[in-house]
């Protein structure tokens, strides 16, 4: 049975993204993050300094345990000006520490993952959100992660996204994959 | 004459972005804004709430004063993991506060500026620093900054896009254009 | 009851295309034309000569003629070199020459209708397929066709698309949509 | 030295594509094809048939013979309805032809030339030419070709693309770099 990681990008407590996140692991046990929740200080870009990086006082390191202990990770964000919201993308920058830990090889533990991605916007969403789609494939790419697939919802106010009937139709397709895998 | 403001996503100081960009200014009068200076708080997304947007006590709003002052916004970002940096995105994201500010109208304001963006990366930016120019067209289309033009450079160990031909032929071409405007 | 008509891209008899196209259609009434089978001149660009565009004695314009007298407009194409495929391309740079016939206003008629787009492709279509979904994306929006969406599936050999899940749930949801409209 | 060929893809004669092209390779040896003066009929898809592709009398082996005498690829299009024009896409559907070809490994082949993009369109193709670009890139990674880079051009009524200084700055850049390779 895979192990299911939700990091959750959103600012808001049960928005769509969540919703919709929700609705596609239904009955699928999984662990829920919410970045929005934890300190996590922007990168500062030490890769080319005699230092290298400084240890960072702040919660990033516990959620990238939580990465290394799980099989799966679904990327799940609302559509922030056609990206991905400033919490996620604070969280994915400071990979390139990740990717200088002495602890672990980075690259390594992800090459054995797969990635998914949920995308939640109020603005034509299915197809301003596909920039988004492609940077998670190079995302993906760089650091080894399968991309299983994607997930588009429409949804501005609370729980519009629960009357997009493609997000739904789609989310439940992706809920009985995760089932079997 | 147009007052050029620089808004630089970068992390490190002196870095390629910083670089190129000033090599595509050079003797051209213009302010430029680390964001790593300042003290930019992630989106609390209340749109939806009846309360609103809560006042945030940190540098926000000097930013976008200055912003709101000048002509032509050059968004010059490290390729950071195909996107902006996380720095950038917490600042746009915050726009949405902006939009719904009472002293001005932002999407008006907006649309009287233009828009310009440099990215800079090290791996294969020509091609994966497209997705980021698209967002980029998404975000200046929603507020109404006409999009003047993209400058990409290669670049990842301090000073190499200097080497980058392209990006300094690029940039000369440029130089010559805001020049003019 | 809106009137539906496929215009199929493939080369080939009952290939992954037309099966997707056809599940997504089960018991809806539409037209299917395949443009293989038709013979179509690729553009001779005479925009910016005095005589104009020179009358084409080929099966162009007879499928022009259906296109107006149907309201929503589903191209379906194989994923061909990651494009569509050039029968489709030809197809539509005639459209060049639709938007100087002075028999009808074009852009007037392609204002009233609807858009959809298929993909069947091999090589990672729901990645690679995606600069296709955003082409169309700048054809509907110059002609004025609205984009209803858009369906991707996975298949090489013949009959593959039926056994990728994913593509067949979507179909099914879209299966849905146009029975309601 | 390396062997230049230009695969012109307009339908049009001394059009901006051609222009651009022209200035890009001033005082360069190169040979330039215009796909419109040879007849290349369409694929017809027998990948999955047990007698494979028929041999079709037209002038694609011809193209292709020239194709393998060279080094370096330039796939000069104009940005038809913001993809490669058709002539070109039946061009390159045919690949799939010659993948089976008997007489020569045609991916090995291609794995050692290098492959260059110009396209010219009237209608903001600085953005809006990007899908296509990216599509060369699978295009290229597919056969081997390595991807030199790009020229984007602006250019509808004849002759106006020799008024985008941007342009022009930007094929003289390439201009030094072709001359060096």
């Amino acid at each position: 049975m895979s192990k299911i990681l939700v990091i959750n990008g959103s600012s808001r407590v049960d928005g769509n993204t969540e919703q919709l996140t929700s609705i596609m692991l239904e009955d699928i046990s999984h662990t829920h993050i919410h970045l929005r929740d934890y300190v996590i200080e922007p990168i500062i870009d030490k890769r080319h300094t005699e230092e290298g990086f400084s240890p960072v006082d702040d919660d990033y390191d516990q959620i990238i345990q939580s990465v290394l202990e799980h099989d799966i990770l679904i990327f799940a964000t609302p559509l922030y000006w056609y990206g991905m919201s400033g919490y996620m993308k604070n969280f994915i920058d400071r990979w390139s520490q990740s990717l200088r830990d002495k602890r672990f090889d980075f690259k390594k533990e992800m090459g054995t993952k797969k990635g998914f991605v949920v995308i939640c916007g109020g603005d034509t969403p299915y197809m301003k959100g596909l920039p988004l789609v492609q940077q998670f494939q190079y995302i993906f790419d760089f650091v080894g992660l399968e991309y299983i697939g994607y997930l588009i919802g429409k949804g501005n106010a609370p729980g519009e996204v629960l009357k997009d009937e493609r997000a739904i139709a789609h989310a439940n397709y992706w809920n009985g994959y995760f089932k079997m895998i």
